[in-house]
Formats: C-alpha cells, sequence, structure tokens
C-alpha cells in the first residue's frame, strides 16, 4: 500500500464530502445519527465479537493491563455508545444559525451565520467508543470525519465505521463523510496532520504522551488538552464548611479525571483554622498532603512539596498544599505552575471574587464552585469533543459550536459603495 | 547581536508584559491610547524627518517607485496615524465582557468571559502607519505587542516606537506592552513565527508574497488572509439596474482592494439581456473582459477566458466572465475557483438568495450588495486588523474581538458535584 497515495485519497474524498454534509439539512442529518443508533443495538452482539478479537490479539501481544481495559467493549458499552449518537440527533443543529443581525449606516444589513469547519481528523488511542461518538458530533456539526483510532482497536473500528456507513446511506449522505483510515501504518497519522489542504482542524483524543507528539509535528490547526492541574484557592473570607466540601468534591469525588483539583492555596490569615480540619478530612480519604513549611508545621503528616509537585497533575490520591499570602501570590502563583485549566476561589468577598474571575488566565475559572464541573455535560453543550487548553479559537469544554465558524452574511437590496 | 537570544528575550518580555496588560482596566489604556495620539501630533516633524531618511536610504538602494510609495509618511499620514489611534481609544473595551450567563440544573451559573489572546506577532512590510495602528489594537485588545516592520522603515518605526512607549509609561503600563523588534536581521521573523512559548498568534499584514512565505514556516497560529478572487453573481431573477449597479461598484469602485470582484457569473436565463449592457458599462470604464464562448458570442471584444483567469485576483481593470446554467453551477464555479473571501448574488428569489448564502463557503456572503462592503469598517467593527480567509478562531474582517478569546466562568455558592 502506498500509504502517501491513501492518506492524499482520504484527504480528498474528504473535502469532496465535506462540501455535501455542510448544506445537508438537520433532518437528513438527524436520520443518519437515529439510524446508527439503531444498527449499533441491533449489531450489539457483532460488534462485541469483534472486540473480543481485538483484545485476543492484545493479549496476545501481552499489552499492559491498562490498555485491555480501555479497549474493551462490554454490552453496556455498546447501549451507551447507541444512548450518546441519539442524544446528539436530538441537540439543536449549529450550522446555518444567524445572529447579530444589524444594519449600518450604508443600509446593509450583516451578521453572522454558523458554518462547519470542513474537514475534521479525530486522533484518539484504545477506546472504540470514539469512533461512534466523533463519527456523530463531526456528522451533526456538517463536518466530514477522518477518524484514526488506536490499531489495537481496529476491527472494533472497522465494524462500527460500517454501521456508521449504514446511517449515512440510509439517509442519502456520502460514505466520505465519515471515513475510518484503514491501516494501522504509523506514517498515516503523519500525513493526517500535516494535509492542510485537506484536513482542518485535528482534535486528538488520549493521553498527554499522545498530544504533545502531535502537537510538535502538527502542520493544522489542533484543538488539544495536555494537563489538568487544577487548583481550589481558600480566600481570608472562605466560609469555612464550604471550603472544605469544595476541596472535598474537587480532589476526592475522582481522581483520574482532569478537572479534579491537584493543588490547594490557602489563605495565610485563615490557614491555621482551615487548614487542619481539612488535612484531616483528607487523611481520612488517604489523600497524600505534599505542603510547603507553613504547611507542616500545620498538617504533621504533610511531606515536604518540591517546585516540581506544585507543576504536576496527579491523577491520583496526592495534593500540593501551599499556605500563600493573600490572593496577589495566589494567582501569580496559578498562572505560573497552572496549566491554564481549572480553577476555583472559595471566597464571600466580591471585589476578591471578580478579581480572581478575571485575573487567572484558565479556560475555566470559578466562584464557590467545585473544579469537577468544568466539563460540556455540566456547562450545558449536551456534547463534548474534547476541552481545549488552547485560547485560539475554542477555550474549555468543546461541545458542537466548537466544531463550527462564522462567516459573515451582508442582506441588502442594491447598495454599493460610495 | 545573538539574534536567538535577542528574540527569545523580546518573547519572554512580551509574555511577562501580556500578563499586565490583560488585567490594565479601560481607563488606563485609553489613557495611553490618548498620550500616544497626542505625542504622534506633537512629533509630526520629527517623524516625517525619521522617514525622510528611511526614503534617501531606500532610494540610495535603487528600491522601486511602489515601495517608496507605501514607505512615505505625509503630514497628513501622521494626522490620519494620531486620529486611528484616538477612534482606538473611543471603541467600547472587549476585554472582561461576559456574556450568557445561564443557570443550570447543579445550581451553578455557567457564562463566559472575553480575555486577550496574550502575545500578538505583527509582521508588515514598508508602511510606517501600521506601527501605530498595530500597537493601539493590541493595547486596547489587553494584548501585548511585537512588531516587526518592513527594514526599510526602521528608523520610522524607532520613531514611532518612541512615542508608543511614552504613551504606556504616562499611564503606568509596561514598557514591553509594545515591543519593536530593533533589528532587520531577517532571521527574527524566524524566530518570531515559531516562538510558541512566547507568542500566541501571528498577523501578517502585508502582500501574498509575504504571507505564503510565512504560512510555510509559521508554527505559531496565524490570522491571514491570501487572495481575494470575489465573485458576483447574477441570478435568473436578477433586478437588470441592480445588477449594473452592483458590478460597476463591486468591480470599478477600487481595482486593489481584496474585496473588488474579480469575476462575473450570470444565469443563462438572462444573459442575453443582462450581459451586453453590463459590458458596455464596463467597457466604458475600460475594464478588459475575459470570458467563455457564450459570453464571446454576447460581447463581441471580450477576450476568451483561460482556467488560470478564473482563478486570479486581478487587482487590475480585469473581470473574467462566465455564463451558468443556474445557482448550482454558479456555487460550484465560487467553491472551485475562489478564495473564499467575498462573494454577491443579485436576485429578487428568496429560495436562491438563501441557498447561496448557507451554501457559498466564503468570509463574507452577500445579497444584493456591493462586495466592496467586505470591510471591518462598513460592519462596524471600529478598526480592523486584517482580513481572515481562514475558518479557525477568525473569519472575515478581524477587530478588536479577533484578538480576543472567551474563557468559561462559573458563578455559585457551594456546589459540588454529585
Amino acid at each position: 500500500m502506498d500509504i502517501q497515495q491513501y492518506m492524499h485519497d482520504v484527504g480528498r474524498h474528504g473535502r469532496e464530502a465535506s462540501r455535501a454534509i455542510a448544506r445537508a439539512d438537520s433532518k437528513v442529518k438527524n436520520e443518519a445519527l437515529r439510524t446508527i443508533a439503531a444498527a449499533i443495538r441491533r449489531e450489539s452482539a457483532a460488534l462485541i465479537a469483534a472486540n473480543q478479537d481485538d483484545l485476543a490479539a492484545a493479549r496476545a501481544a501481552g499489552l499492559d493491563s491498562a490498555l485491555l481495559d480501555r479497549l474493551t467493549l462490554p454490552a453496556e458499552g455498546v447501549s451507551n455508545m447507541a444512548d450518546g449518537v441519539e442524544q446528539i440527533a436530538m441537540l439543536p443543529d449549529p450550522v446555518g444559525e444567524i445572529s447579530d443581525l444589524k444594519f449600518r449606516p450604508s443600509g446593509i444589513q450583516v451578521g453572522r451565520m454558523r458554518v462547519p469547519l470542513g474537514v475534521i481528523g479525530i486522533i484518539y488511542e484504545a477506546r472504540p467508543n470514539v469512533t461512534a461518538d466523533a463519527a456523530a458530533l463531526c456528522l451533526k456539526s456538517g463536518n466530514a470525519a477522518i477518524l484514526r483510532g488506536g490499531s489495537e482497536a481496529i476491527r472494533s473500528n472497522r465494524a462500527i465505521a460500517a454501521l456508521v456507513q449504514e446511517g449515512l446511506a440510509a439517509a442519502g449522505l456520502p460514505a466520505n463523510t465519515v471515513q475510518v483510515i484503514d491501516t494501522t501504518d504509523r506514517a498515516a497519522v503523519g500525513y493526517l496532520i500535516t494535509m492542510r489542504e485537506y484536513v482542518d482542524v485535528i482534535v486528538p483524543r488520549g493521553g498527554k504522551g499522545l498530544i504533545s507528539r502531535l502537537l510538535a509535528e502538527s502542520r493544522v490547526p489542533m484543538i488539544q488538552h495536555l494537563d489538568g492541574n487544577c487548583h481550589v484557592y481558600i480566600d481570608d473570607d472562605a466560609n469555612a464548611d464550604m471550603a472544605l466540601r469544595i476541596v472535598e468534591n474537587s480532589k476526592t469525588q475522582r481522581y483520574g479525571t482532569c478537572n479534579t483539583a491537584e493543588s490547594l492555596l490557602v489563605a495565610r490569615s485563615v490557614a491555621v483554622r482551615l487548614l487542619p480540619p481539612i488535612a484531616a478530612m483528607l487523611a481520612g480519604k488517604g489523600v497524600e498532603l505534599r505542603g510547603c513549611t507553613e504547611t507542616q508545621a500545620l498538617v504533621s503528616d504533610a511531606r515536604a512539596a518540591s517546585e516540581e509537585d506544585y507543576a504536576t497533575e496527579f491523577l491520583a490520591p496526592i495534593l500540593s498544599v501551599k499556605v500563600v499570602a493573600g490572593l496577589d501570590e495566589a494567582i501569580e502563583h496559578i498562572n505560573r505552575y497552572g496549566s491554564h485549566h481549572t480553577e476555583t476561589i472559595v471566597s464571600e468577598n466580591y471585589g476578591r471574587a471578580m478579581r480572581f474571575l478575571r485575573e487567572v488566565d484558565s479556560s475555566s475559572v470559578m466562584v464557590n464552585a467545585s473544579t469537577r464541573f468544568a466539563d460540556g455535560f455540566e456547562y450545558g453543550l449536551g456534547a463534548e469533543i474534547g476541552i481545549s487548553t488552547d485560547k485560539i479559537h475554542a477555550r474549555g469544554p468543546v461541545g458542537l459550536e466548537g466544531l463550527t465558524s462564522q462567516k459573515w452574511i451582508v442582506l441588502g437590496n442594491g447598495q454599493t459603495r460610495g
């Protein structure tokens, strides 16, 4: 197989299909999505069988249990996958939405119309459910998708792709609206992330390792998300009970998610009073604390935190802690050590809460709420293709709207420029 | 001079200054802008003298008259430059604007806050007025700017930069908010467009040659604009008089601008009636027509159009013409040969006007209005840093808002995730 030729064909077909899907109306797109969901339910047994083949090959290749875990598609996973596609069918269609129409002194009416981005390349690891999810999000937002899943999942992905094709055909949409790259050759990814003429944006869904590797080589804009080193700052005027509950939820509700708090900052004036009970609550849940010398003086079993601890996304029951002079030091610390993901202040002070919102340079900034709320579903996006810690185009949770752009429209009745 | 070290210092200083300017309030930023404008007026003679030195050097180097033209800063140009900076001071501040606050079922209130992009690199050719204009737009939008003008204008740019510094100092803003790269070494540009850690976006302002060169090597997102191959499509149901006026204005009001029409498409059913008078009007203005065989049959002095003519931005009194079967062929032609800049349909037919708006993939799509309206001032943006023919982040005329992004904000009163 000439992989360069193959990928250029994939790109060209994607570009062609993108023109048709961009103008498809909501009814047709939703029909395709509902047919895909029904086909997934109908073919549940076949999907699980294909997945078992992937798992057998992965076990034979000696792959580790974490990867096997991600690769596994249980019956419940198939059903969730179909549910997800149906939910996307029910979301409002962002394409064609006209906003901000205003008359100008020249007499023309100027506004904006939401339009698809074009061709979206999705690169992900061994989770087969991403195939259906990403295909559905791209289709609904009027984009063509080129999907490249982990090679371990290729049998599962092929089986899911066939059902996506069935849905597209039933609705009369071009088969190339969703293409699954049908080779495990790693060179395919190299072409996908550099074919600017065919691919408008890359969305990597996977670990930090994958993303930083892609970022170094990509020539196509990328909606990416690296670390989630999130902070809770307890201000001088924090409500003690609220501070405890927000730290508890931000840190301990789940340890492995990107919006979990990894660092706690406490204003010096309240540290003596608030830090010991919070430390006791965390100790009770088995969370290890790594703190500054002041933290250690207040919490006997806290280990000393290194510089690196403050910059680390632990994804584990470990929390770095620092006593700070106040808001200024907290903001400086966050902007320096954080990853621009999600930070929250616990405070009853209006001025400081407003300054925190304004001056913390993160994709989500919160007052008196758990960092765990940073999520497309919690924000009301209905679905999420990923979380962006970038600033250009999209920041934070990215839903259907993040897969679109806005063009300008002008409505006139014969106006010319003077 | 170690150019790599120099550029890394410039980048680092820009990043540091970006934090301060991002949180500067509107009053302080406007004070800086008004001081800059006043200093420009006060130092008019000195600016013109510096510009004369640039011109003398350019003449001695044998540079062509078009470049000398662009380089020249007359007294009126100085005054316009000051006016421009004052106008930017009067625009609303986009930074900190909160929108779309909505309560979610969890009880949190979720919305978005507009924030600066960070550090903006502007690369331009020999027009000294861009120095003041770009500095003012970045400052107002809360961004740090790194400006790299054409080497021929370095004396003018240094003189303007000194006045920008005066304004920043008067308002208590960091001097590094606006840095002018003070070397003519071409390697500086290579570093500027690849220092991802220090530069958030590049805005090239200049000709197509400059932009395509930068695009090939840039590792930083770019708000760029290549061709403006704009189309007028005269539909079957066009008002004859309006069609003539819109073609006249779109093509002949100015020949050298990117929103000038370069191609005319006419529906076959009206070509016999409408094309001859339009051709006569254009002939009277000295516009050369290059058309398909049907055009040539109707317009005796039209030359034959080549494939390349249909893909060309002439920037001259030349217009390519094609008779098409109808809307479908027109849209297909535009999406194939056009440059995704600006296109207009002349039509009284509702359905076809709506389809044109929806299906033409350009940054500005118009009904019954001249393509010449595609402009930040005509659209009401108040100022324009450039026009983007890209889809990611910003499309079409880019004003202050295009130099910002939105972060998510969450207002709670102790909510945790269940």
